[in-house]
Order: structure tokens, then C-alpha cells, then sequence
């Protein structure tokens, strides 16, 4: 069961100008299930993106990456779930080319205006000819209005699809903003997650939009962890078709640049909390936060520590006080001249630990009371500096084993 | 049920002259249990030790280091299980020092001739005056035959006690080497591991022996993991009484050290390797060989990136050839100017991955069968230059989730 995590409504999704999607069930692993989602979009889209870091990257990641720099203007994206095509060698990156050929010929526009996307099992031949034989089917399907569909359409592990839309007023004129994602293992983005897709109807100029998607991703998807491992195909795109028909944003300087590209942060920043409410076999919903560091990469070694830990995430799953554990990952995470004795720890409002141990008013039932909760906040002063880092995770449960452990079957 | 762990026989452990070992049971978190151990050495003996770099040590850790760095020669060491004495702070200090001070009455040495060892529940004070009340009985109980009875009173979570011996000739005089280990959790060790003690009748000199527990750890402690847990306590100590009576090893051109170091090694593997084949939960013991790399260190990073993805683990316990998991663990691992299309992977000699994809004579049957053993090796070629490094690790079960979730009640 995810954690304090709603059923997206189809009617809470607004359209974003300028997209239309459509959905195809083209039997990939299994028949009878949206497996295919492609995403058309109005000539005046620009469309930026972030991929995994992961040296083993999927071949659908290549093309993509190759398509961007082409600037040729990417006009459609295509999903696939079922099969990651990853660790797939020449074949997999002829056949990632082979579905973006025949998707621009069906809807009249050049192969690498197409970008493609896969989820699922790596290392098995993408059984393309289903997914090509499919694709006219959700391009005929094709609406603005089928957000809904189409976030239940990239699900793959996930017990539910993640959707959110807002609208934005600003400088008089009011913009749409809505996004999809889909996790729910081999969750540590680097670079980006899974993948994550949010459109907006404003217009942004090429070179904002590159900076803006980095910037968007560092803000959500880069802050969660589900199991450390980071994913051959993570993808996060941001799309914005300029439909709405409102002044460019060129530059950051732009007059509400802030307030858009809050809203967007605000979007993916619920999807990447989605995911991990939504973890496989996750109970509880963790924030991390961890302040005083002498930089934010220490802060965030600190935090991936205390949240792949086993230990840790399997204290939570029990509601077991066992908080010496976190005490023991943070002492592993690589901070090498770290002073324990300037260390503290709360969790929620109760202070656990101080001066390298327990603090003298902690009680085990104040503990107990926190641990309980479904959703737990911990807090780590280092005494070190001004810079803090957010990492958002899940317990580790007797259902994350079941699930990966029948994966495949 | 551990992996292939045969238990060990009283007999089968040879007393190592100088050395006697006495057990008591003082109730530190239960009653009735055999949970502290006094080793006695010989007024010859030298110790050298490694430990845990975690930067929460444990206080024992921090005394064991003083009382080292002190070299008034070790007589005694001793060792309660039940609590860690770990992210206690100064009382957590002061009841370490403590108990030295009390051990060494007793026996009518200095408290620097004293080592502390603890291990247990991390930032719960250590109740002091029950070890302390034990310590009579332990001592008067002292004797050179009491490896087995030593190597039960060390264990916390594990299934069963860790100990093995060996003789060596060498030079026509026999040495006999004796050691015990304990495990099962937060074990990632980095310097050293939980507690291992390895000792020895041969006589070595002490900058020899400082080196010697260092390498010795490299080719055994330092090459397991099962959750990436690097804990507070680890400690790893060769004790060398020289009471043999053959002459002394004073460096590494000394005929017959390279004998020697290899017997010390072979039991200290031995003992690491039980370590992982009792792990909490573990149903499978892996041995992760990777080579061809440009140095140790990137070879080390992919072994534990393999070792410690969850999704790796959960497969493995699974008996699911799900090898793509393997390849994304390898592209995260962090060399970043990995070329994929270099790499093969190997399941015992089963050749699975070659040129980014699978291999093309790859069947899912010969996967199948590997991943269903109980020993499993997987080979890593990066194709990069000569270096190699290996790993050794479990898989991660539903009882990993059980033992840790449970292990306070």
C-alpha cells in the first residue's frame, strides 16, 4: 500500500496546449495492459531533458540524447514498459531507432524528432515488431485530455499511476502545468529518475529550458532513493509547447521566471515523492534532512547513508526505536574528519542524540511514538557549516524481497 | 540456515600456547547466555589490531587504539556481547575504561594492558557493573582449551560459532594458529570487521605484526559485505605469543614468513568467509570476482556495487536469473569512462554478457541452473587493464527483513 498517497482523478488533470497522448496496449511482456503511451507535440515545443548516469544506460537513452543535440525539433515521444531494452548491445539501439522511424512515418515528421523511453526487465531483445505494430493504434488515440491513461500507461512495478497538474497565474496570464511518473525499484536517480514527463503551455526559450529541467530535476528527483540503485533508464523530461500563448521566458531574469519555475518544482517535486510513497513494499514515507554541513555534497552523502542503510530501513518497517543505527551510518558516510561530538539527531521534534550519544531527556517511548507514524522526519545537525540537503526514502519491507524476488515471474 | 558452514568441533581447535580464554555469563541483555569472554596472554605475546573507520566508533574502539598506541604490552583482552558501548559518549568512555581497570585488578596487570571489545545494541549505556560482576568467574575459568566455549560467547545474531585452526611447519618447528569471528549484520567492514581474533604460538616482531594484521584483513575481513553496513565495533586483532619457542619473524625477508602470513590468512578467510555464510538471512553464499580493471580500487567498487544492490541480492535469493541486474550494478559503480561494450560477464561458466547485451549463446536454462546453487560465482572482466579484486557476500532474504526488524524484542 503506498504511503498517504491518493488515487490521481482523470478529472484533476488539466491539458497542457500543445500535447496530445495516446495509448496502445501492445502485449510487451504480458497482453490485456496499456504498455505503450506516445506523447505528440505542437510545432512550437521545445523539450529538454536529463538521463541517467548509469554507464550501462539503456539504448532508448542513447537515441534520445542523440535526437536532442540534433535540434531538429522533437515533435513526438514514445513509451514502452514491459522490457527496459537495456543491455541489449547494437541490437537493442537498432531497434530503439527502428521504433522512432516508424512512428515519425506514421505521423509525417523525421525519425529524430522522436524521442523514446523504456521501463521494464533489462537484458532481453525488445520485442519490437509488437511495439511497432501498436503504435497506430495510440497515435490514432491520441487526445489532449488523456493524462490519466497515459500515467497508467508507464507503470510497471508501481501499485498506482502518479499524476499531478496545477495552473499558475502569472504576469496576468494563467499557465498549465502537468506531469506523469512511474518508479518503483532501482530508484537512485543521479542525474534524473525513472521516468518523470511534465509539460507546461508556457513558452521557454531553448537554452532556459536546458538549465530549468537541471535545476527541477536537483529540486525532486534527484533527492529520493528507494534502493540505491540507479537505473539504465531514468529519464525526467520537461516539456513546454508555448501554447498558451504568453511572452517567451528567455532568460532567468525574466519577469516571473521564479513563480513558473516554482510551480514546475512543485509538480515534480509531489511525482518524485509519489514514487517513493509508492516504493516497492514501502509502510513509511521518510524525510531526511540534513543540516550544518560544511558543503551539500556532504550533506547529501549523509543522507544517501542513513537512507540505504538496511538497517535503518528495516528499523522503520518495525517502528523500532533502533536509532543507533542511524547514528552508525552517518558515521560511515564518508565524512572522514567528522567530529561525533558535534553531532545531533532528532527525529520529528524528539532529540535523539548529542555530544556522540543518547541525549540525557531522550526517552525510548518518545522514540517509539515517532517511529510509528507512516510518515517520519529525520533530522541531522552536523555542527559543520551552513549547507543542508533533503533525501526522501522508504522503509525496507518484507514486500520489497516478495516483489523483487518475483520480479519476473 | 548459514551456507555451507559446517559447525565447529571442540576438538578440532588446537590451544595456542600462551593464550587461555575464560567465558562468563553476566546478563548484559539477557540472562543465561554465554555473553563475555577474557582472553589471557602471556607476558611475550605482541597484538596488533585494525578497526573500524567508522567515524562513530565504538568507545571500546577508541580505548583498544589508546592502550595500543600506549605499548606497555597487551595481557588481556576482553569482550562482552549484548551492547556496543557505542554512541555512548564520555559515560560510554568512562564504562570502557572501566572495565579495563577492573579486569587488570584482578588479574594484577596495568589498565593499559587491557584491550575492551563490545558488541551489541548501539546507544544504549553498557551496564558496566554487570560485566564487571562477571569478570572473577571468567577469569578463574581461564584456560588453554576454551576456543569453542570463546568462540559461542562472542556471537550476537549469529546462527552458530565461527573458529578455526591449523598447524604449520615451517623451518621444522610447528606453529598452531587459532582464530574465531563473529558476524551476521551491519557488516561492511572497511579497516577490520565485527570481531575477529586470530592467534598464533609463532614469535613476531611488533612492527611486523602491525603490518601483518593489515594485510591479513585485505585478503579476508576487507573482502566481505553483507548489507554495506560498516559498523562502529569492527575490530580485527592477531595475537602472537611467541611461545612456540622458535625464532623470531622480524620482517618480510624472515625465512618462512610468507608460510606463515599464508596460514594466517587461510584461517582469517576462512573466518571472514563464515562471517558471510552466516549472514542474517543469507541462503546463498556469492563470491564476486572482478578483473581486467585499471586499478584495485575500481575493481573493489564494482565488487561491492554488485554485493550490496538489493535488487542483486533479492534475484540471487530468488534463484532468478535476472542478470540484467548485475549489469546495471556494473554502470553505477562509478567509473565513469566505463566502456560498457568492454565488459563480460560470467555465472560460474556461464558466459552471460559480452559487447553491452547479452551473449548470443546465452540460455536462460545454464543462468538458471547457476542461480539456483547454493555457491555462486559471478566474474566481472572489465577489459580495462590487470587489476582484479573480489568480494564475497550473501543474498537478501525475507529473514534478513525478520531478523532485523526484530531484533530489540
Amino acid at each position: 500500500m503506498p504511503v498517504n498517497l491518493p488515487l490521481p482523478r482523470a478529472e484533476d488533470l488539466f491539458p497542457v496546449a500543445g500535447v496530445e497522448l495516446g495509448h496502445a496496449e501492445a502485449g510487451i511482456k504480458k497482453p490485456g495492459r496499456k504498455d505503450v503511451l506516445v506523447m505528440r507535440l505542437a510545432a512550437s515545443a521545445r523539450v529538454a531533458g536529463v538521463f541517467t548516469t548509469n554507464r550501462f544506460c539503456a539504448a532508448p537513452v542513447t537515441v534520445c540524447k542523440e535526437h536532442l543535440a540534433a535540434q531538429a525539433g522533437i515533435r513526438a515521444l514514445v513509451v514502452n514498459t514491459g522490457n527496459a531494452n537495456a543491455g541489449t548491445g547494437a541490437p537493442g539501439l537498432a531497434n530503439a531507432r527502428a521504433t522512432c522511424a516508424a512512428l515519425a512515418q506514421e505521423i509525417g515528421i523525421a525519425p529524430n524528432q522522436v524521442l523514446p523511453f523504456s521501463t521494464g526487465v533489462i537484458l532481453e531483445p525488445l520485442p519490437v515488431d509488437r511495439l511497432i505494430a501498436a503504435l497506430p493504434q495510440a497515435v490514432s488515440h491520441a487526445r489532449a485530455d488523456n493524462w490519466f491513461n497515459a500515467s497508467q500507461a508507464i507503470m510497471t512495478t508501481d501499485t498506482q499511476p502518479k499524476a499531478y497538474s496545477t495552473r499558475a497565474t502569472i504576469g496576468g496570464k494563467t499557465y498549465t502545468i502537468t506531469g506523469i511518473s512511474k518508479g518503483a525499484g532501482m530508484i537512485k536517480p543521479n542525474m534524473a529518475t525513472m521516468l518523470g514527463y511534465v509539460a507546461t503551455d508556457a513558452a521557454i526559450a531553448q537554452p532556459l529550458l536546458d538549465r530549468l529541467v537541471k535545476d527541477v530535476a536537483d529540486a525532486s528527483f534527484n533527492r529520493i532513493t528507494i534502493d540505491g540503485d540507479t537505473s539504465t533508464n531514468d529519464s525526467f523530461i520537461v516539456i513546454a509547447t508555448g501554447a498558451a500563448g504568453g511572452p517567451e521566458f528567455t532568460d532567468e531574469a525574466t519577469a516571473g521566471y521564479a513563480e513558473l519555475k516554482a510551480a514546475l518544482v512543485g509538480i515534480a517535486g509531489k511525482l518524485a515523492q509519489a514514487i517513493v510513497r509508492d516504493g516497492e513494499g514501502a509502510t513509511k514515507f521518510i524525510a531526511i534532512e540534513v543540516e550544518g554541513g560544511a558543503s551539500v555534497e556532504e550533506c547529501r552523502k549523509v543522507g544517501y547513508a542513513i537512507a540505504h542503510s538496511p538497517l535503518v530501513k528495516t528499523a522503520f518497517f518495525a517502528s523500532d526505536p533502533n536509532l543507533g543505527r542511524i547514528l552508525a551510518a552517518i558515521g560511515y558516510a564518508g565524512i572522514t574528519d567528522l567530529d561525533v561530538d558535534g553531532v545531533d539527531l532528532y527525529l520529528d521534534d524528539v532529540h535523539v542524540a548529542t555530544r556522540g550519544g543518547r541525549h540525557p531527556q531522550y526517552r525510548e517511548e518518545d522514540g517509539q511514538r515517532v517511529m510509528k507514524q507512516a510518515e517520519i522526519r529525520v533530522r541531522v545537525v552536523l555542527g559543520r557549516g551552513q549547507a543542508a540537503a533533503t533525501v526522501w526514502t522508504c522503509d525496507l519491507s518484507h514486500d520489497y524481497v516478495s516483489i523483487n524476488a518475483d520480479y519476473r515471474s
